[in-house]
């Protein structure tokens, strides 16, 4: 079989590399030469809305799937013609939009901050009458990594952000003051079987995740079963198929949804040695009818992300336990260059090994 | 940095396929196109006696490894020019020649069958007398899987094992009635350091592996000092940088040397899933100047190989922690087309995933 893979960015390059041991052969797709997933795949360049370029892409492919959430319904409903497209786009369409997101969550009665669509100025009144303050508006579509949004912690504030974001169509959410923040990343395949791999916590900085920790103990049994509860919901009603991440907030000990991504997902990356089968080999099973692998943990696991400069290789390999995944990129203020996954026998020594490897990774980070 | 690789068959596939989340990249040097490596990395296509396409392979590559021993060394002292090369090519003449390579073993006191060069029709009478009935007569060079040997069983194969395969330098082994065939990897890095993965079980069915339980539970722990001790020595002996692998037959209950391979080995492939480093990772650390990583196993594992045919794949990954590795071959007789490991937290689970599996890979193996 061979998958086609909309975007060539680092979850396009672990698919590939996950999937090469199961027999399958990859195509990427994505505006720039050499991205991640080219390193390790054939590319066709081409931008989302030169239908020739997506036909070369589509000849020969069993299935497509695509890696980042921001490319074009269109693009995809486009490729559907060719090959069946998984995760549906209906998921991506509700992805690329908070306020159908929202509505969604809402709809389905999974716990979420308070909202309203904001279309002008005066909607922007009426919404603050009906989500209060403080709260966040944020554009609807097109935003990630903290960007496209602006708190409001005043009546002062509204202009100014009115100013920075009016003129899109706009969503107003509360502005939560969460405990922290956790996912939960499940896979459905074809005929409906589900696994999930739990609750992960996960810890921001700069809008940017840092670090993810899948850990039992950091969570009780009672919410990972409201989590497996709220994104088996979601699938269902998406009728999906492939790998869903569910972000939340932990409220006052109650979970609330944020938002989905309908793909694989940076919080996931620690199942490619902390998990039975990862995320990546288990979004491809599921997409190409195979049955889904088991997704317990072996051992414990933590997951750092390397944001912006990529700390010293052989003292990142000297930690035991550490294995690194490099992406390709060019390093950049910001830009997502790998991670590290730890993974331990115990909580002790996941937590020694952490320190070592947290202070190599803040050392070298930009942005 | 970029890995240059002799020969492009499964064993560099997984090696590219484990250096990609290092930032490593890839080019393989084989004379046939499409081979397993080529479908996941660049390849140069072309003889092993074409000084202008290695010379073209060679541009550029920080280091240069092979993947099958033999690979002429005249080729690999010719890269050496260009880039480094490990393991050292010294080794790698040693694999390619039973005789330097059991003189080795005697030399440095490693147990090994007895055994006599043959060069000529009166030399194999002269080995016969030193060695005695029964005997294997073999190729000094170029024979695997059980191809270039004869076994002497009575005075009257003598002139029929010399038909099939005088004319080329020969060496007589003493034949072994041993209990069972195990091997022992370990890795060695540029400055000295060392590990091993310990002692595997391998069963063989025509010459072919077949089957690879890495189980500290089926041997002593003065077996593993001895299997350690040995190829350590030899390690030492060779100067070497990588993996290297050390089959032996254990003989009322003691361990002797039968061959070594200076490269990844099929009783490693476990290691992917079943040790914290695996085999193909801990060879591009050693050889990239990296810090090696650690060898423990996780959980327990078993490897199958897929000779001939593959077995149902849905069948397969439905077999709780089973693995798929499937190389990108045509199926042929005999050949290896992939393997599966199998992963389990306890004994008693390997063994009902095992005989599950052995069920269904037995009924798709051919040769």
């Amino acid at each position: 079989m061979i998958v086609g893979i909309l975007g060539a960015g680092q979850l396009g390059r672990m698919l590939a590399l996950a999937g090469y041991p199961l027999g399958l052969r990859f195509r990427c797709f994505d505006p720039m030469p050499d991205s991640p997933a080219a390193q390790v795949c054939e590319q066709i360049v081409g931008s989302y809305d030169d239908e020739a370029a997506l036909a070369k892409f589509a000849t020969g492919l069993d299935v497509v799937t695509y890696e980042f959430e921001n490319v074009p319904v269109a693009a995809v409903r486009h490729l559907a013609q060719f090959a069946p497209v998984y995760p549906p786009p209906a998921a991506l369409e509700v992805a690329q939009d908070r306020l159908a997101e929202k509505s969604l969550f809402r709809k389905l009665g999974i716990p979420t901050p308070n909202f309203a669509a904001v279309n002008d100025r005066a909607g922007l009144d009426a919404a603050l009458h009906e989500v209060g303050l403080p709260a966040v508006l944020k554009t609807r579509r097109g935003g990630y990594d903290g960007k496209g949004q602006a708190v409001l912690r005043t009546p002062a504030d509204v202009d100014m952000a009115w100013q920075q974001l009016g003129g899109e169509p706009l969503i107003l959410e509360q502005f939560v003051a969460f405990e922290r923040e956790l996912s939960v990343i499940a896979v459905r395949d074809l005929v409906g079987n589900f696994h999930s791999y739990g609750l992960i916590e996960n810890s921001h900085k700069g809008g940017i995740l840092r670090l993810s920790v899948p850990d039992a103990a950091l969570t009780t049994a009672a919410m990972d079963q409201i989590a497996l509860h709220f994104i088996r919901l979601l699938m269902l009603q998406l009728n999906y198929v492939g790998v869903l991440a569910l972000e939340m907030f932990e409220v006052g000990g109650e979970l609330w949804a944020n938002e989905i991504a309908p793909r694989v997902h940076n919080s996931g990356h620690w199942t490619i040695e902390g998990a039975e089968t990862s995320q990546f080999e288990n979004h491809l099973r599921a997409i190409c009818g195979l049955p889904l692998g088991y997704t317990y943990a072996r051992g414990h696991s933590a997951m750092l992300n390397l944001i912006g400069g990529v700390p010293d290789v052989a003292a990142v390999l000297a930690v035991e336990g550490a294995h690194l995944h490099l992406y390709g990129k060019e390093a950049r203020r910001g830009r997502k260059l790998g991670h590290i996954t730890l993974r331990a026998e115990d909580e002790q020594e996941l937590g020694e090994g952490l320190w070592q490897l947290q202070t190599l990774v803040d050392a070298a980070a930009v942005g």
